[in-house]
């Protein structure tokens, strides 16, 4: 392993890293960062993504030997003591685990969805604008084995650090790709034989009643606007039915519900014949 | 409506407000922080906890209004420039629209269930410490219709602010209460007719073949821990279908897809001669 002490917090080497929360928004030339273990372990063993180098705190750096000998062996590791890295971070790292990712060349979405198998579940997204949401689709995304995320021009960005944390980094591994505008790429979905559905609280049928086809793109918008008017009149549109006087419901939570219902991961037990009662 | 402009940020008639982020977590006599309209709204027409008084930022009383019309003519409401708000409640509050609710006495979870219908969802948390995940929990409830939220000793406070928020106001409707012992309480539901289910990432069952019964409990635990041991010997476990490789779900998203799967907001639509098909 090639470890490298860090003894001064403007040491050129570790440029990438300094004051993380405050550049975070406004892009790396090409580089993300990626923050804890769990997301540190996907990066490196992904491989959607090259790995730059790793920040890490000395006394972490025992617990993370085993993931970080999944990069190559010339893969720099920086090491540094609590206030070196604290000044470098510019807050609080009580992790202390951070690495840079290369975000490589944008795939437009036209292709990446052009290189999806003949059975495959796509989530679109638009106006999906909050990280902590951003991050969450993404998990559900992992958890339920979708294929590909297609973000619109308005999404914010699945590589944003917190937006990878909350997915526990699902935004490394789930290939997502964005695309221009929105009624074109609906109908290069169509065209690639995607079943189109879009969900929307004053949806036409019941999610529960909506059928799986091989090729399947979920559409998901913003929790106050929903999706644009022109979008829903032209797909299939599906509601999750909720109680009366509150019909609420967080994106992220509409879409582990939907996804759910589409995975792939199905289970043949979900047969009426074979119902399972609860502990009495 | 009893407008009461305040000028001086240490009046004693908001020292109820003062500094809320400080204060959050060490409770205030039996009350607790309601933010934001929504969640101010439900206040005032849920009925279920009394207020106290409101303090809105002078700009915002015109959008307020009729939301403040809904409690008696006598409620204090406090108006304050956008400077004494902020120094009254210790940040910035760009949303300026907080009151202030009275916790009252609280039942015992044994009581409360006592007191539901022949026909009930009931969901059960045992250590859910997290605020975000509890207020998306309740969220969830509320959106399902959920009957009541029955919380272990190790679970966080609902009517923490963050939680109050993020439930968009459900922790103020769906009733809840706290029981002692797990093993106790879980013999409390099975006199009263409740089938248990707890969801766990190992459960026997896939929960799209859990069996809904009249009166239904639902237990979830924490992320990283899961339900004890002990309990998920106990009771009937359903698990949730996940990809392989990446079988991780927030506790709220699983709330979600269980709820749903249980919920009393049925469609009849749910009936696989009625699929219906994507756009296409």
């Amino acid at each position: 392993m090639n470890l490298i002490p860090i003894d001064d917090p403007k040491d050129p080497r570790v440029a990438a890293y300094l004051d993380i929360r405050e550049r975070d928004l406004v892009g790396r030339h090409g580089r993300f960062v990626a923050e804890g273990k769990v997301v540190l372990d996907l990066l490196l063993s992904s491989g959607r993504f090259a790995a730059e180098s790793a920040l890490i705190l000395e006394n972490r750096l025992a617990g993370v030997q085993e993931i970080l000998r999944k990069a190559p062996p010339e893969f720099p590791v920086y090491v540094a003591a609590s206030e070196v890295m604290d000044r470098i971070a510019g807050f609080h790292m009580h992790r202390g685990i951070l690495a840079i990712g290369m975000r490589g060349d944008p795939v437009p979405a036209e292709i990446l969805v052009e290189t999806l198998p003949r059975r495959a579940l796509a989530v679109v997204l638009v106006g999906i604008s909050n990280h902590d949401n951003m991050g969450a689709i993404f998990r559900n995304a992992a958890a339920f084995g979708a294929d590909a995320v297609l973000l619109d021009q308005t999404c914010c960005d699945p590589l944003y650090r917190k937006a990878i944390r909350v997915s526990v980094g699902a935004a490394l591994k789930v290939p997502f790709a964005a695309f221009g505008d929105t009624g074109t790429f609906t109908a290069t979905l169509d065209r690639l034989g995607f079943g189109q559905f879009a969900l929307s609280p004053g949806g036409n049928v019941d999610i529960r009643a909506a059928e799986r086809s091989a090729r399947l793109a979920l559409y998901l918008g913003t929790e106050g606007e929903g999706l644009p008017r022109d979008l829903l009149a032209r797909l299939q549109t599906v509601r999750i039915a909720m109680a009366e006087g509150f019909d609420s419901l967080n994106v992220a939570a509409a879409s582990a519900i939907a996804l759910h219902h589409f995975s792939m991961a199905s289970d043949p037990q979900n047969d009426p014949t074979s119902r399972v009662a609860a502990t009495l």
